[in-house]
């Protein structure tokens, strides 16, 4: 908990669902490392596939590093989203 | 759901924990009115207070429209902490 913060935590699971279970594992498949390896003091995301929804849960110690943690996740989606339509065409 | 994007919808719960449940109540009293006239109409935010935690369920179309969501959610807590932390001087 930052010193005068009266924050004490901010968590939250995020579900992204997708068309189908294989396009939520083609998606699932391609970000899993990012999460193992992303560096933050502050928070830690978990990311878990269950049917078609990745589950990214996300447990920060304040609201600063839990919007870098949404932000990231996030981006990390789209940009394999956008990759997986590039090379369907 | 956006045409040719394969993600269905992103949903969240947002579970913000304060020092007490005093302090929940007057954040969320001063941040209610901002999320029932928030116009986004590619995703719903519902907040509910439960003890020292304030919910926020987020429901989106797309993940742009969740992150802008996300942030803004946020940000509102942010400033109502920071008037809060001023008129407590």
């Amino acid at each position: 908990m930052i010193e005068d913060s009266p924050l004490e935590s901010v968590k939250s699971q995020i579900c992204v669902e997708f068309e189908s279970d294989a396009q939520a594992k083609i998606i699932y498949n391609s970000i899993v490392l990012e999460f193992e390896t992303a560096p933050d003091y502050r928070s830690t995301m978990d990311l878990t596939l269950e049917g078609k929804c990745i589950l990214v849960d996300i447990d920060a110690q304040d609201s600063t590093s839990f919007r870098a943690s949404v932000n990231s996740a996030i981006k990390w989606i789209n940009l394999s989203l956008e990759i997986n339509n590039l090379t369907n065409v």
